[in-house]
């Protein structure tokens, strides 16, 4: 056998290292794929270099370094052959490794020859199935279509460009110190104060002591810097609670309508989502399940995780009010349930006074509180926390130990930097300044622009507000309508449990005042279509 | 009432924003303990100005924040009264709010008055119960002490202090772009690469690319950008892995020894651990459950998931033998079983060149490989990847969806460029000469000091190796006794799970040559006593 036809050499500006390289992987391929067989003799180096057209070193690497990893045995100059582990091996096909069953779940099939096939893979649990039918969130399409679009009205993307990069670079990379390993310094002295703290699975302490401070100046919510957990993302937080929280089967109660991205954490642990409706106020309290009379027994005691969003209900844009607070701490304290306050946009308040955050109003200690850095910096950041009631702080420590262990310390510790510089509240002032303008050119085109359509929902807080269509309105046709114009926007109606209504969540924080303005009317004849579209064929019908 | 018994003004240093903040927090704070009730009257704000001796302007400004919130109403002029929001309102008492039930599992207690009294929080799942028996991993202990150790012989621990961390905070800073808003650039063309595309949940692209080609280069690993998934942690890939695969009760596969934190992710998930003994080549092929004859039954069958460190076997240090590689693989194919090959060490090959990755000999695309930068570039770099099969990328894909998204990107993105700039194989040509002297040091002090007693393990790769002792040692408690004398180092006994055998794991990547000796120096008489101490107790019994 001539070993040349097995060889094929790509010599376009390949240095003699790539020309050993893909001698060494040729042959290995061969004797992998069953070519060359146990006991099958190489060629002389210098045969087979001269066939090649290389030179003799070239080939005689590519055979050290096949004897080295045992695919080859025997002695330059004593020839060289296939080693004798290779007698007996069964190459696989390429092909046939390809064209393989594509799910576990298929019947088996029986190979010619063989009494029975094993399965060719392990089969996928339970949770794997659950989420299979899960809608992707983070894919793009599910929060309002791509970045890049010419105008991004996505509900969750702020200013980015107005965040204080230099600042934060500086900060980052640690240009302010002038120890040049002063970055593995801080590291080592973090990991000198965790040691033997399980509790330091939460976090680095630093950054919790910075942001439980923060917290307190800010937004009056009472946590000690142990009950803070530091995660990459609020999703992951959520994917901690659901885990720890709730059995397949168990109920969830969730505003209706609520964030996607809530619904998926729980979804895939198998909770049993029920919609709490949601007025100009907030959550309607009252519609919340009454403990359970035990004497009638009943379902509604298992309803003991509420997840609200009281700064600035997503979608709706509502603020919940001070007597809904009350009344939920209330409610919560009858069922014994405990709530979940994602205070979404509660730094980006842009009116008045914000309100109490659940977690300052309950005097037990027993609501979780959410936020995240990924407005308040941009949301490549990733960096999220939660106050947690006492009795969750080791679970989800022990939780966090069996997921990922800690979150990102880099980035971790250089918030705690920029918070104790001063840097976040400088930036958030600001931010509020220029959202503000922003919400007002945008409310005030829509009201020029599509004010017999549309309704304006509140914009208190945040970045985005809410748009009500007419009753009826495909809004997801139309939002798909807007993507394809370069209107980036998502609908509302995905966001319900029940009884969806059309709308668009328009968010104002990634474009300036008149991109703002020139969207609104790039919007408004599709939205006035699908408005008169949906009517005309309601009269026609 | 006079509203000053209630207030107390700390005056230190404050400035009149605090003084106002101190006010409305402490009537807040009133109100909400009952002790101002629903329609009590504030007092005039110049009259309690003057109680308090404070501007008027500051408790008029107080009174104007607690009216925004609702918890009070009235104008300034008309009287100031508690909202008629608390009529009913029942506070709870702080005491008693701390002095409750520490556990949802405590059986119902009867308050007086009540009939029945709910539990006062959900309670923990199955999950979160099975997750507080395992040892937990990253709180400092079980990895072989702290660091701060005068003599830090953490197994996994690199010698950070030789990263270039110049060139990479250059890099991580997007110092070396003439445009301040690259980073943002960056993710932005990197959103829009995303958009739409399902995978993009598996990491940046540009990251992904730049290691399956850095892995096609060092390490023969065959993978598409597109089967690679970034994560935290190698310890985030395996619990993703374990939820996916592993149903509560079921097998897996371990090498014993093997690393704890490959158990703590089963663990979690409920999983049978079952050991396969390891020897001098590596994990005992041949000591595999074979398919189960489907006429006798068993559940062998099950045992469909097996996580090897051909590499550096982890805890043991051995290499496995390419003969035993070949024979993994059949294996595999023969029982339908997946490989989860952690590449653990790879890319510090100290001696020779590194034998073929499983996933670079497996041709059914059938091995999940994982490796990570925790010691290529330092530990809180927190990255790692996998590459895996073509069938497990979406279901990977959504479990990362509905856990926590994605990975940081600013470090994700950085990475890419170190590759890319060709410092992470300078860095790591760089670290294996490094590494090799001290190993080299290492093994010649434990031969000069403690050769009668310890048999010093193999070390072709990595940063540690294994010195094993006298049958019968008590090596967890010669661990702690070294780590009181500030010797950070980990047994090996509680890496097995059937007949432990006594060690030491002694990392050598931290310390310079001569640190290594005097720690050994300091090792040695702790040595000596426990084994002599074993021998002489074994001898008086």
């Amino acid at each position: 056998m001539t070993l040349d036809l097995l060889i094929t050499l790509d010599r376009s500006g390949a240095a003699a290292e790539g020309l050993t390289r893909q001698i060494y992987a040729q042959l290995r391929q061969a004797i992998l794929s069953g070519r060359l067989r146990a006991g099958d003799r190489l060629p002389p180096s210098r045969a087979l270099a001269g066939e090649l057209d290389v030179a003799r070193l070239t080939v005689a690497t590519a055979y050290d370094w096949l004897r080295a990893e045992g695919y080859v045995a025997g002695r330059v100059g004593a020839g060289t052959f296939v080693a004798p582990v290779f007698e007996g091996y069964t190459p696989v096909e390429t092909d046939q490794a390809v064209e393989r069953v594509e799910t576990a779940s298929q019947p088996l099939e029986r190979a010619p020859g063989a009494e029975t096939q094993p399965p060719l893979r392990p089969p996928l649990t339970a949770w794997a199935r659950r989420i299979q039918a899960i809608p992707l969130i983070g894919a793009g399409s599910m929060d309002g279509g791509a970045s890049g679009a010419t105008f991004d009205f996505r509900p969750s993307v702020g200013a980015a460009d107005l965040f204080p990069w230099a600042r934060w670079r500086r900060i980052v990379a640690w240009q302010d110190a002038a120890d040049p390993l002063a970055e593995l310094r801080a590291q080592a002295r973090e990991s000198a104060a965790r040691a033997g703290r399980w509790d330091a699975l939460l976090g680095p302490l630093e950054t919790r002591a910075a942001i439980a401070a923060w917290l307190r100046r800010s937004r009056a919510v009472r946590c000690d810097p142990d009950q803070l957990l530091i995660a990459s993302s609020v999703q992951q937080v959520l994917a901690l609670l659901a885990r720890l929280l709730v059995e397949p089967g168990q109920p969830l109660l969730v505003e209706d309508p609520s964030y996607i991205g809530f619904h998926a954490a729980f979804l895939a642990e198998g909770a049993a989502l029920r919609g709490v409706p949601v007025d100009a106020s907030g959550i309607r309290v009252e519609a919340l399940p009454e403990p359970a009379d035990p004497a009638a027994g009943g379902e509604s005691a298992d309803a003991r995780l509420l997840i609200v969003t009281p700064s600035h209900q997503y979608p709706m844009g509502v603020t919940l009010s001070l007597e809904r607070r009350v009344a939920l701490i209330e409610w919560a304290r009858r069922a014994g349930a405990t709530l979940v306050e994602d205070d979404y946009d509660g730094e980006l308040r842009l009116e008045g006074q914000p309100l109490e955050a659940l977690r300052g109003l309950d005097e037990r200690d027993e609501v979780i509180y959410l936020g995240t850095f990924a407005k308040a910096l941009y949301p490549a950041g990733r960096l999220a926390f939660a106050a947690l009631p006492r009795w969750l702080i080791e679970p989800v420590a022990r939780a966090r130990a069996a997921s990922d262990r800690h979150p990102a310390w880099r980035d971790a510790l250089a918030i705690a930097r920029f918070i104790e510089a001063g840097e976040l509240e400088r930036h958030l002032a600001r931010m509020r300044r220029v959202y503000r303008a922003r919400r007002d050119a945008l409310v005030a085109a829509l009201r020029e622009e599509l004010g017999e359509i549309v309704q304006v929902g509140p914009a208190e807080a945040g970045i985005h507000l809410l748009a009500l269509l007419p009753e009826g309105t495909d809004d997801v046709a139309l939002a798909e309508r807007a993507r394809e114009q370069g209107l980036a926007i998502a609908p509302l109606s995905p966001h319900y449990q029940a009884q969806a209504r059309p709308g668009l969540l328009l968010g104002f924080g990634a474009m300036g005042e008149e991109q703002l303005a020139e969207g609104v009317r790039r919007l408004a004849p599709l939205a006035r279509a699908a408005a008169s579209g949906l009517q005309s064929s309601e009269r026609g019908g």
